[in-house]
């Protein structure tokens, strides 16, 4: 019954999956104030030689003219850039561990790592007395490659959005309600400088992932979405870990988190890493507690310790730590309905009690720090008492440790370390808004980073949607990055189909937000699917579309017709009905009498 | 590839589905003020020997005491309720013509009807000079059967909530934000007499639809959520076009229209009215098409009239009728990106533009009030206008159609026949509220009957989700009833997984805004979950589900054993790192703490 219970995605595919999207290709924009930056964009070719450029987060496996060799590694596009800088140095690293990979002998752990010799990397660390933070590079003014980098990426279609709004009355009403947010009309390196120079925005990029096409999570930026993906315990290939992440990446996760544990999570973390485009999160105290053989009184600061380094040298680009769920939190959560429902919180409670001693998280958190800013890698503070059901909402164990976690955020800031909060979970509609209010109060515009929220508890099968709503509209208020929920939420392991269901359903929640706050550029690509849809280009509007393989087979299992993808109606009302070939019918009418006067 | 066009509901399925949701059994409250009364509920056994009650859309269908035969249609319960009152009187009724079902001769139609003869049934009508309206009685003060059942109906879990909630500031924090809105604490008959008496209320109820089980929209009560079917003009069976009504219910729908077109719509009709236990309704408009060929230059207001009366007769509980459009509109129009995409509307503008004249559903609007009146249909007046693109959400043709509708409003008000007005559409996030409030204001509180909004125009074959995120947050805001949007929307022709997913969807999106709002009892189903999540009562939390059949499946893909049913925890987590289970330790340390005291 437990032989699956580490895997986050269930179902053997050793393929990777690297073909285009339908009608796309890869393109790249040079960058200008650094030239070897080469920022990736899907260009999407429509019928009407029109091409759309969106936002790409596939990495190099939907360029056709990139090879892939997952027991090699993609291309460190970052390594010079780092080494540019002069602030770090490579050193021996820390020796990995039997128990890493969950074993008791060296002999045990060579089977388990065989194959994999080529991704080791000798690890970097910051010279003595320099701090690499992006955070530290903002507030001394300098505009990193990376920052440059990700200006060019959040500028997509400026000038298309401009032509399709067309009427000053229309880009009023569409101009968006962004509650204090300051979105600019053009993002520039400078821009994301002064977002990451004020803690609003975290570009999360370790030294020791160099592969990492950066991105910038912040309220004044696009919505960004996490996948979770794990490890399955019963079967392991390098294929198969770099395919669950890669499937992540080509239906448009920004970050993902590897959530494995159990066997072999040392040795699939670097498979993940040095094949990851985007930037890999963890909750390093998963591994810790994998070490104790998961007896979570027999945790220890220096054990931990141990982790966070092994972690770093790998290339992890942000821990989740929770340290902000204190000793007296815990008689808060007494008399709620769901208790504690994050893993963490409820690990380190179970610690505490135990021991009778404050949170080591906490205690030992400027320590952290040092650790943090000698190879960047940016703080996801966790929310242990996360509510785990709208009954638990909003209470004073979850607004308890909040404010905890906002008095933490200012000693990150103080070691210039970059600082995610992360937050609910379960809320009704009516609770989200002060969560995001108090949020940016106590954590100074920290970027927010929830999990949904869910905003009804009776909707198991469906919690990709009961959370996607609470996702939108947190994403309206501010909310800077969205972590996606399954249909398996609650019920089981999600399969490939349930991971592109969840990651889909969070990019429609995180667009939408864009639209709503105003983002310049987003609305783009909705006008050109109104179009195409008023225009009848059938193709363009499954090319347009978020998931263009399952609009295309939708509309084939009714109208699989080559000549219907051309057709001036469609298969739900027929040619009679269709009330957007009668509404060209009437302009036509309405021009012929301009006309004739 | 039109063979199908006119289908809502593709693939063939003879079987009604009947069997009751699992572990739930049909119970029925009897009414006080009138003791024939008895109204369903679904009960649902939880393990704990909890029982808990959920409204219940289903009818008869999931009652196991209940046998049925669909050639001969389910009980007429309101028959004795309609009687009682005097005023109706039985008539010889319109003599159904081949062209009502497409046909040219009464040779075809007799096969097209063959089999259908014990459903037919001699109309009522009000006596001369009589109002049969549900708003005429409440008006004058007198309170109806159907308005105590809808009263005992709204009323669920009020003691469970109650328990559960059985702590202040819990209580507080829940209570909603509700607009403006009047939630009472309990649903009386006189409220329920009162808010359709304002007009802020409709209890659709054609006196010749007597099977129907009376239920109420208005936004001081549950949010509801109406279903689209229709024929299909390939294959036609009394089984099959039943089964897609009683679908939709099993999974939901409070109401259902029937947007059939092409061949045996009369006929179709009289199946769906006779075996409806929910209120259908229609938009005459597109019936009206078929008899003129399809030709909208074609149509007349006395064969639309002739239209209304027979559909009157059959028992339509509510008509869509696109008066609100006027001519002056068309213009507003021509900068739109989409156009006019109501199928009615379109219709409506190119008879104007051929006719240059204004809209007959207008001009004979005070002649239409006296059929309405005469049957008690409900006006559902159409949005011809909405946007069908986020694009034009909100614009100077949109609100110019709303007002007229609020002007209409007032004359079907003055007849005292019970409107509501429909909303779009495709509307952005931050432009939903809008919607709602100028509805309100325009339309004098008339309940708002929307159709999502979509909130992103990108993604199709989710458009489920991105119209349930929409229509969740303008349920919350105050509308009254959501109109669902399938997977398949833009793209196809639903099939039945496609109907449930809508529904489902649609069921959250709902019961989100009831959540949100504050509806006394609403979360008592929310509670019980989460409380058998924390209590791992697995079996309680497949039952408790607005889709037990798919959590169950669910589930079971990753734990399919019986085992597993019972286990304290579950595949997502396995037993170390279980948050719920070592929440529960943390609690028992807690009280063992307090007992060494």
């Amino acid at each position: 019954m437990t032989q699956k219970h580490n895997s986050y995605f269930s179902g053997s595919n050793d393929v990777i999956s690297t073909e285009p999207l339908l009608n796309s290709k890869k393109v790249y924009v040079n960058g200008k104030l650094f030239k070897d930056i080469k920022v990736p964009f899907r260009e999407i070719s429509l019928s009407n030689g029109e091409k759309l450029c969106v936002y790409d987060t596939s990495g190099v496996y939907t360029d056709e003219n990139v090879s892939i060799d997952v027991t090699r590694g993609i291309k460190s596009i970052r390594k010079d850039w780092i080494e540019k800088r002069g602030d770090v140095e490579s050193y021996e690293g820390r020796v990995v561990k039997p128990k890493d990979d969950g074993y008791n002998s060296q002999e045990q752990l060579k089977f388990a790592t065989a194959g994999s010799t080529n991704l080791y990397r000798t690890p970097l660390r910051a010279k003595e007395g320099k701090n690499v933070t992006q955070l530290h590079y903002a507030r001394a003014g300098i505009i990193t490659p990376e920052m440059e980098f990700v200006a060019i990426r959040e500028n997509q279609n400026l000038a298309m959005t401009k032509k399709y709004l067309n009427d000053s009355k229309r880009e009023n009403r569409l101009k968006g309600e962004n509650f204090g947010a300051n979105l600019p009309q053009e993002i520039t390196p400078e821009f994301v400088r002064q977002e990451i120079a004020e803690g609003r925005a975290v570009l999360p990029c370790n030294i020791n992932h160099p592969e990492v096409e950066p991105m910038i999570i912040g309220r004044n930026f696009l919505v960004k979405v996490n996948a979770n993906i794990g490890n399955s315990a019963t079967t392991s290939s390098i294929q198969e870990e770099v395919e669950k992440m890669v499937w992540a990446t080509r239906w448009g996760a920004d970050t993902v988190m590897d959530l494995s544990t159990g066997k072999n999570i040392h040795t699939t973390r670097d498979w993940i890493l040095r094949n990851s485009p985007v930037p890999i999160g963890t909750v390093p105290i998963y591994q810790a507690l994998e070490k104790v053989g998961g007896v979570a009184e027999d945790l220890t600061w220096e054990l931990f310790r141990d982790t966070l380094i092994e972690q770093a040298e790998q290339g992890v680009d942000y821990f989740t730590i929770h340290a902000g769920l204190l000793k007296e939190h815990i008689a808060l959560t007494h008399n709620r309905v769901t208790g504690i429902v994050s893993r963490g919180g409820s690990i380190m409670a179970k610690w505490m009690m135990h021991h009778n001693e404050e949170n080591f998280l906490n205690t030992h958190f400027e320590e952290i720090c040092e650790i943090m800013k000698s190879y960047d890698i940016t703080f996801s503070l966790g929310d242990g008492l996360r509510p785990g059901s709208t009954a638990d909402a909003n209470d004073e164990a979850q607004f308890a440790e909040l404010k905890e976690l906002g008095r933490l955020t200012k000693i990150a800031w103080k070691h210039d370390i970059q600082t995610l909060i992360e937050g609910p979970g379960h809320v009704p509609m009516h609770l989200i808004k002060e969560n995001m209010e108090k949020q940016l109060e106590w954590c100074d515009e920290a970027p927010f980073y929830t999990l949904g929220p869910l905003v009804t508890d009776i909707a198991p099968g469906y919690d990709h949607i009961t959370s996607g709503i609470g996702a939108a509209m947190i994403g309206w208020y501010g909310c800077a990055m969205l972590c996606y929920v399954t249909p398996k939420e609650h019920l089981g392991l999600p399969n490939k189909e349930d991971v592109r269901v969840g990651l889909i359903t969070y990019k429609l929640a995180a667009h939408a937000a864009d639209i709503a706050k105003g983002h310049p550029g987003a609305r783009a690509r909705d006008d050109a699917m109104s179009l195409a849809r008023f225009e009848f280009r059938w193709e363009d509007q499954f090319s347009i579309s978020l998931d263009p393989d399952r609009a295309l087979e939708y509309h084939d299992e009714t109208m699989p017709m080559s000549s219907a993808k051309k057709a001036e109606f469609c298969s739900m009302c027929g040619p009679k009905f269709c009330s957007m070939k009668i509404s060209q019918e009437v302009r036509d009418y309405a021009n012929e009498k301009k006309g004739d006067n």
